[in-house]
């Protein structure tokens, strides 16, 4: 951005990225005189795609061509001004980076940005890009966008092309992005989906409030889902509200997650939490993530042993160190939530639950101290992540899925 | 820095270069611990040199080796954290980019850095690094190291190899560098000066401190030199300090300055000036810098017609238009100049100036209100620039000079 006074540690790299000369002249171009950043996992061609670690940089070579996401947003008439920090190798989602130094959270800054997606979040949320692109594994845009205070949306798995994107955990990798204007974020996905028409609008036949999942948060019950329901009745009008409780929903429509409930599976993080089923549908996740992102890395990780941060050296050592015990389950356990999650909400329904357990946690939280918010944190991300559901952050912590 | 809150917008690009191995074990290296930016005018190798404007860095490649400089101080065991940010293609000493930001002034957040080393200074100056290398060419270390309020150091023209570095005019561009710490400016100046004894120290026969140079400045006479003159008689004795009118000494030891005073090539710049001799002198400094740019870029500027900051554009293509009208001239003022001054100080005197003629100009003040102060500036800036002195900042606004 031309007149940014500061850029809170948001950029890795900063650059101008022109739309195409074809494109540039046309100010009736749908993202026409917008910026954008860029989270440092997206290949440009010309530049060394970072993935957050130093050491994944200098044994890189600069990228040849432009992930496809990108292109689309520059062709669209969108202007980059930089590439963004981000959690080593996409794997945590506080946005503590020791090497490049942690992006400072616009709304809170002796609190963490929330990551992995950290500086494009923060780009957005100090005003330096209109939108962002980032990505979502196991939470990665909704993250940060919740303790940041701005829009941000994960799409349904596959809906948006991962290509020339550094691959984290296939089965989980969505491209998602950010913006402050909700139509900016309206705007950028019209783009990024090849939807034709900008004023088709859906109207959902029943939003389902998942009372226990509030019930998981800080937050006081009359707050969030308060509000959320007071909004979604003006809209909507108030038959279209209605109250599950979805831990007892996953637990009698996805059998495979008796699995990760007996005493010999079950992990220390399960403990932490107060839903059983969806507890045990984060270690589903996290096991399937892990035994993903060690075919992607393994082998780099183990041949390169690079510096990591604390925490992230142990999550990732231990992932590449997982065995291939449980995944076919996991992979059970994905296909009955889908249609479980399918069943409940048909075509127009949509799900309200909060994204996180509560405010972002303070800077340099211990790992022991964090255990419990991650563990509760996860049990809400793994709902759309495994199911590959979409999920929109409208009401600040609380958010929207739909398929 | 691992744990910097945010970078004030200075730095280009993050990267972690580690001392090379043989040297990274040996914490009794000279330079071990300390982290340092890097003007993106050197060249790293794998990364391309953005010379300040996204046009550059489009029709750059990467480079293949690292610039000495750089190298030096990583051998010796200091760490970089990137590359800073920088006025386009090193042609302002005001520190503020329209592309890729103005790093934000830790002193005087409404004010301007200074440049064009901006990025370097500004990392300095907020503490998110220990030292900072930028090149001088006009100013560009001396502007914003007095700016930032740190110390900063224009070594004399040649004893820094300026190999891999991006060149502006060469026969002014010195590597310079930038330090919090007066003792890290001089363990820096012994690795880059390849000095082999840390503790030699020369004491000066002579401080002369030029009166009317003083005057120039807006700053009250009694504060800069006034301090100056205390600190150096208590430091050395008062029969070190002698008084000098530089400007008188100047007209008289350089007769070829006598071309540029005359009424018809004296320029609109000199009128804002109260010192004819030194104003003349800039101008002939300038003549020779637009000359020798133009060798340099002219041929990109006219083939890419780049896009440049308001001010940039002008001062850019009035260098690329420029004829070989006065250079000769120009040239025999400057080794008239190091003559004359070699004969002012000998072995062991000092000259003492004010480094600019007041404190930063505000943020996007117009070209028009800057005027009287650049050209002011560049009267003073000239003095080390044309005659090859080294110059150091010691004292906040004023400086030393010295062969």
């Amino acid at each position: 951005m031309a007149n940014a006074a500061e850029d809170n540690g948001a950029f890795m790299e900063k650059f101008v990225l022109e739309p195409p000369p074809s494109s540039s002249s046309h100010p009736q171009l749908p993202l026409h005189g917008l910026t954008f950043a860029v989270k440092d996992i997206f290949d440009v061609a010309g530049y060394v795609t970072g993935f957050g670690n130093p050491d994944w940089a200098r044994t890189h070579s600069a990228a040849t061509s432009t992930a496809p996401a990108v292109l689309d947003v520059l062709k669209d008439g969108a202007k980059s001004n930089g590439k963004t920090v981000m959690d080593e190798m996409a794997y945590s989602i506080n946005g503590e980076n020791i090497h490049y130094g942690t992006p400072v959270n616009p709304c809170a800054a002796e609190r963490v940005p929330g990551g992995s997606s950290s500086g494009s979040a923060v780009a957005v949320g100090a005003g330096l890009a209109d939108f962002a692109l980032g990505t979502d594994t196991g939470g990665s845009v909704r993250v940060p966008a919740s303790y940041c205070g701005i829009f941000g949306i994960r799409p349904s798995h596959g809906a948006v092309s991962t290509s020339g994107v550094t691959p984290m955990a296939q089965s989980f990798d969505t491209v998602g992005w950010f913006a402050r204007d909700p139509m900016i974020l309206k705007r950028v996905g019209h783009t990024l989906l090849h939807f034709p028409d900008l004023d088709a609008a859906v109207i959902p036949t029943q939003v389902i409030v998942a009372d226990d999942c509030f019930e998981l948060s800080s937050i006081p019950q009359d707050r969030i889902p308060g509000i959320l329901v007071s909004s979604v009745e003006k809209l909507y009008g108030a038959n279209v509200v209605k109250h599950a409780i979805l831990g007892d929903y996953v637990q009698d429509k996805v059998p495979s997650l008796g699995h990760f409930m007996s005493k010999e599976t079950k992990t220390k993080d399960q403990e932490h939490n107060n839903i059983p089923s969806l507890a045990a549908l984060s270690t589903a996740m996290r096991l399937l993530q892990k035994h993903e992102f060690k075919n992607n890395h393994g082998e780099w990780v183990t041949t390169v042993k690079p510096d990591f941060g604390p925490g992230l050296a142990e999550r990732i050592w231990e992932a590449v160190e997982s065995t291939v015990e449980h995944i076919e389950i996991c992979r059970s356990v994905k296909s009955e939530l889908r249609d479980a999650l399918s069943a409940l909400l048909g075509d127009t329904g949509i799900l309200a639950i909060p994204t996180v357990p509560g405010p972002p946690p303070k800077l340099q939280t211990d790992a022991t101290t964090l255990e419990g918010f991650r563990a509760r944190a996860f049990s809400l991300l793994s709902i759309a992540g495994v199911s590959g559901f979409c999920q929109v952050l409208c009401l600040g912590l609380s958010s929207f899925l739909s398929y």
